[in-house]
């Protein structure tokens, strides 16, 4: 970008207040990137999952200066500047060939709609900041509530709008949400009682000595998302109070191992407080027995909470929402809506079956806040927030139920079909079968997996762990140099088979969310991996070695 | 608009793809409005801070569907409603007669950086799905910790990249930094000790058993953000537990009540957790005495934090930085960039003195977040996070030391202009004198002072009383008709002046950062109260027979 005469920099008062004023000269870099972006959002950063791989070292040596600069920074150089460095150096989340993680390409309306966001910057936190936005939020949670609950037309209209309910909470993502719907379990479970003020105002130790139990607990899966424990450590409840309980050779918690250490811990008394179902697994998308677990929790007398961030958009395909059935039993739910519902990162959302449930959370303060408002701040972990919900109103409305069907459902067939194509290649192994649209899979050439086969036909233990131990050495390769070639990206994990006497095993995981990533692609993807296995001069050779032992 | 053939709504899987990949027709509502939006951000919305007053249950009408529905929508057929049903309704916080609360004007270049870090749609919970903006995020805490903190070169150069280290931790607001800082406090007060395994892992009943203490507590000011007992009771510490210490005149903590308050707790076996100073409270702007607090924090061995949410901003401008010494000696620092550094909402952060201090939140999970790793995940509170760091990077570098310190001074100074104006303006009274940018008056008729002056000379309770609660009721009148008037915004809220008996007092509250708010601006504001006290039919003519009595 050649330097115009007509760049402005900020040097003066007068010049300062333009900046708040004055567009920048229509030709400048940041118009032209603007207008790139509008022109088109996929091709933007090129084919690429990284427009230019580089080393994080290297990188870092472009933000290693720790002074805030003197003087202001002309807006086309900073600009320029950031394309080289930044931009130049991010990783392409919305390309077809990055089928590593939850985030996808998105509808490219959002992008004009988060700049209108970002230009009403709205607070959420209370009207005299947000007007009609409250309702708006409102309106998404009433909206994500019936989506699962699906409750009569008394109760939305007479609830979702009233300043004593709130059907949900809206957050900056799944955590928070989990994090919301544990605090309001926890507070409701040691509410205020006799002389008793309740947790809220006195804390766990006066809660627990009134409530006489020795500590709490919290059940769940094993393959619970991290955000639980930190929940568990953040609430005062403490890390190792989170139960992680079996889950059978699909990866869905074992129901009758949970009952059992629920009456374990009843015997220690120990309290349960919640028990959180996951409805689509961060690391292979399968979906807990959701019925058996409410059953429990009734049983029991505790909070049932759904972890949904991920699988929860699935509600929105009549074909495949039975795959939740349960779900509407849940006290309270998590959602992402910047997951499977193609917003922005930055969307998430707690929906609670009772209306009633946060008041063991609400706050007040003088200035805002105050009692009988609609102050959407009044019931939720955070402050100050923005107008999110706008961008989820959009896609709801624009993408409406139609659209998500067929977009959930291609996600899931798609996945139906990288699995069976996994099957039916000679040198990989599925891991992991796809309940929603993720999967887990390894290169093992074929030979191995006759060895490996025989190896567990003999039980011989030895062996299968030899084998193990030396494909995911190879896993590990692929997947970094698959990475770092910079065409295309699939995540790794551990996960432990049922097929491997539970042995942690590593695997890569796809996440087939976006609507560009196609067959074509998948099989492409596949066939790299193989090529990059032949560039593994170290542990495939060893491999083979065994084969021939 | 009219209906043109060229709109795309999504009917089948390709309109689905398209809406992915495709921009819409350049005529299209949307794209009008973004090129007004880049063209004059500030004259958007029009000259009011509403565009048009219409009652919240009435716009509450335009958003009671609770059903997600079927069919898409074109998608200038919603942005046409949505400029009519919300953004009409919206509230334009950066009108310069909007002072009411600390959201302003924004640059103009942050619009289009929005638009593109939407578009790149990074995950900051992890490199992977962020690449450069790991590096970048760790510098934006770099150039926040050397503005607090001003270690030497050798400092930043080995800790602000370091995996081992983190700097400080970027979050959506000032809670969510007030929750982290006290969260890590709390958990580094009871870590693991011999067969202990920290409070991380055990809770907070067996950390207190261990420690022998028998409770926490935190100490704060009065004025202490209502944040601080959220946090609080998130943590599990009992809202109870913080302690608010009363202010002296200028609204700031009295640290001798505060030591003497520590004792007693001592002699409770209540442990201090941590003090919290207040750098610009939320009513008053007003600054604690910070280098008596960190010194009270020393002698009792607890945790010292300092919420300047707020106020840090301040430490951008060398003329009034000196207003906030002491903060160096805080062991964690919380600042709001969606506050004076003009970024939009959605970033806040926490910085931390000592670079090991989260490591007692640090968190681990197989599939990301490997230990060893510069995954920004590991310390966060929130799990995945947007990219906003770089909008606050683009401020520093583009509005630069030398801008921000003609921004703050501006803002500072306009406060004082302000003061001058109501302490010479017979009908008004200053409540709060402006430290920073904030500050309360109330609108007095002239002889109403009089009168009050002299019920206090002559320690008039019940008169002092009668006429504060008849203001009281005025204010109330005054500005909720500012605010339905639709030109100009004050907040209001309740204070406990000192000068009546510490009496909860209602004022107007005015946030003065604003660049393009005017000196002219602000007489008319003061000149449009005059006017609408001669509406109150109720408690002006009561105040005037006061008088007369």
């Amino acid at each position: 970008m050649n330097v115009s005469s007509q760049r402005k920099a900020i040097a003066s008062p007068e010049s300062l207040q333009r900046i708040f004023t004055v567009p920048e000269d229509s030709h400048s870099t940041l118009n032209i990137i603007e207008q790139k972006l509008s022109e088109d959002l996929a091709g933007f950063l090129g084919d690429n999952i990284v427009a230019k791989e580089t080393s994080l070292a290297s990188i870092e040596t472009n933000f290693k200066a720790f002074q805030i600069p003197e003087s202001p920074q002309f807006v086309s150089d900073y600009t320029d500047s950031m394309m080289a460095n930044l931009v130049a150096h991010s990783v392409h989340t919305s390309a077809p060939t990055f089928i590593g993680h939850m985030t996808s390409a998105l509808p490219y309306f959002v992008l004009p709609l988060t700049k209108l966001m970002a230009g009403l910057n709205q607070n959420l936190v209370k009207i005299e900041t947000s007007k009609a936005f409250t309702p708006l939020e409102r309106q998404v949670l009433g909206m994500m509530h019936h989506l699962i609950y699906n409750l009569d037309e008394r109760f939305y209209q007479s609830k979702m709008h009233c300043s004593a309910h709130s059907l949900g909470a809206f957050c900056s993502g799944g955590t928070v949400a989990n994090m919301t719907a544990l605090w309001a379990a926890r507070n409701q479970l040691l509410g205020p009682e006799g002389d008793f003020k309740g947790i809220t105002q006195e804390g766990i130790v006066a809660a627990l000595r009134y409530y006489q139990y020795d500590d709490l607990a919290i059940l769940t899966s094993e393959r619970g998302h991290y955000s639980l424990s930190k929940a568990a450590d953040l609430l005062g409840i403490g890390r190792q109070n989170i139960i992680s309980i079996q889950t059978d050779e699909n990866n869905k918690v074992n129901v009758d191992i949970m009952h059992q250490k629920a009456e374990k811990l009843k015997a220690q008394n120990i309290k349960v407080m919640a028990i959180v179902g996951v409805a689509g697994t961060t690391e292979t998308g399968n979906i807990d027995p959701l019925k058996e677990l409410s059953q429990l929790a009734q049983e029991i007398g505790c909070h049932f909470h759904v972890d949904a961030a991920w699988g929860g958009a699935s509600l929105l395909s009549k074909k495949y929402r039975h795959l939740l059935a349960g779900i509407e039993l849940a006290d309270s739910v998590t959602i992402d809506a910047h997951k499977q519902m193609y917003v922005p990162m930055g969307a998430g959302m707690v929906l609670f079956k009772d209306p009633s449930f946060s008041q063991s959370i609400t706050h007040h303060a003088e200035y805002i806040l105050r009692k009988g408002s609609k102050d959407l701040g009044r019931q939720t972990l955070e402050g100050s927030r923005p107008g999110m919900a706008m961008l989820v109103h959009a896609c709801l409305q624009i993408i409406g139920l139609n659209g998500y069907e067929i977009l959930i459902n291609n996600s899931i067939e798609k996945a139906h079909f990288f699995a069976a194509s996994i099957k039916i290649h000679p040198d990989f192994e599925l891991i992991s079968e796809p309940e929603l649209c993720i999967l887990t899979y390894r290169y093992v050439p074929h030979k191995v997996q006759l060895t490996l086969s025989e190896a567990i036909k003999q039980n011989n233990t030895k062996k299968i762990r030899e084998i193990n131990t030396l494909l995911d050495s190879l896993t590990k390769f692929i997947q970094k140099h698959q990475r770092e070639h910079g065409k295309s990206f699939v995540s790794r994990t551990r996960i432990s088979p049922v097929k491997y006497q539970r042995k942690p095993t590593v695997v890569f995981r796809t996440v087939l969310a976006n609507p560009l990533t196609s067959e074509d692609i998948l099989s492409q993807i596949l066939e790299e991996q193989v090529e990059i296995a032949k560039l593994d001069s170290v542990h495939l050779p060893k491999l083979l070695s065994l084969i021939n032992e």
